[in-house]
């Protein structure tokens, strides 16, 4: 009995952690749930960290005190996020793919949860050492990439619209040049969405020029925010200098106009590092 | 080591099913993984569904035959579903998140992952059983609702747009009243997001007379797609006839006009049944 009951609580405290991401939960809690000693139930996550820990999806992070406790880390990172991304780069290289104007139909992927959450995770191994308290993106396609990420990291999502909703209250807008559209556009965000001197990454789903970015870090330095990294899931190789100074996307749109409209996805130089 | 071989890949495999929600995984994808004889594996996915299946949060269906093998399909049934969204239904009654016209500020609940993902996992255990093949809805507020749905069915979500893009081939679109705006919008979807004949449910975060969700429908009909059902995490309970036949809510917009402009929100009466 003795060691069915263990086998049953590594079970349940593996689901647990992984099914809360993020959520700090004390050994105290565990062990009424499950009537187990603390010593057995440290001697248990012991294990479960050494086996979480190795796959290179995430970590089990366990923190002192008597406010402490043990959380599981979302990433991805090394061969997984490799294997992720070059099968996005294959996937997103197919002809029929290809819009006017050089621009890429990316949508389906967007919206494919099992797709984003490993997106999300490799920002979340990116981001998280900057203890960012939101994720910022602008709407709509942006969205998918944001929330995952914030899964992720355990931390909310913040959504920049296209016209400020008169309903939520005082809100700060400003223009900026999309690149996308290749017009001016408005992106405004109400005054109770972010409090002053909040931690923020900026995530999109895809970066020409930088526009929108420039936009989002624009809007941030109104709120007083301070903007910790910015991410996008594809970015254009041309023009190589973005109107923002510091990201890094996991995708890179080639164009290949000496020989026509052709187009090419490739993963990001920094994933092929390790 | 032979005991502790097996608690190694009771935690392996409990927190690869849980990972990846609704993935069918054969048992000798885990047997080359693991080095585990597929006996074994039939023992301990035996004991992990006894445990996952226990705690009215998901559970674990293993599928016969050749093309078989085991998965995890996460819900939120029973008291952990009343308990989720009872205390959504305190949080959304303060009345700081009261809006003039009677809306309600949603939108910091709508992209906080932590709590979609709930919202999700019972949108799923009412709508599993129907066999959707996309989740469907509008844009914005809708989408966090929409892709925790769909992560938890495992299948893709379908954003309809308010302006067709040029950018994504020929679209449907249809003109429809909007409670919210108290205006005609239009609503737009490209022909190739959805193919004809698809298996779609419906889901929005807000519904006053259902304008919106009918016209998420007519716009299916158009596609040929057979809507499944239709949710929303909030409904007012004036009018009490919505727009679309059968929908369910998780939460209902209470609105007391004999002493005031004074809301409460409460959970759906669904949910006190069982």
């Amino acid at each position: 009995m003795e060691r069915r009951r263990r086998v049953e609580r590594l079970i349940a405290v593996t689901r647990y952690l992984v099914e809360h991401p993020c959520q700090l939960i004390s050994l105290s809690t565990f062990g009424e749930e499950l009537g187990a000693a603390k010593s057995s139930l440290s001697e248990d996550i012991g294990l479960i960290k050494r086996m979480l820990d190795r796959e290179g999806e995430g970590w089990v992070e366990t923190v002192p005190g008597a406010a402490g406790g043990v959380r599981y880390l979302p990433e991805l990172t090394g061969a997984g996020a490799r294997t992720l991304v070059a099968s996005l780069a294959q996937e997103l290289s197919h002809p029929a793919r290809f819009l006017p104007g050089g621009f890429l139909y990316l949508t389906d992927i967007l919206f494919t949860p099992v797709i984003m959450e490993g997106v999300g995770r490799i920002f979340a191994g990116r981001f998280r050492l900057f203890e960012p308290e939101w994720v910022v993106t602008v709407e709509t396609k942006g969205i998918p990439v944001a929330l995952f990420t914030a899964r992720a990291l355990g931390v909310p999502a913040v959504i920049i619209r296209h016209e400020s909703r008169v309903t939520e209250g005082p809100a700060v807008s400003i223009n900026y040049l999309s690149g996308s559209t290749r017009r001016i556009q408005t992106m405004s965000l109400p005054r109770r969405a972010l409090p002053s001197g909040a931690r923020v990454v900026v995530v999109d789903d895809f970066m020409r020029a930088g526009g929108t970015a420039r936009g989002m870090h624009e809007l941030m330095a109104e709120f007083g925010a301070h903007v910790l990294g910015t991410g996008v899931l594809m970015a254009t190789r041309e023009p190589e200098n973005k109107l923002v100074p510091d990201y890094f996307s996991l995708l890179v749109l080639e164009e290949v106009k000496e020989t026509g409209p052709e187009l090419k996805v490739r993963p990001a130089a920094w994933l092929e590092g390790g």
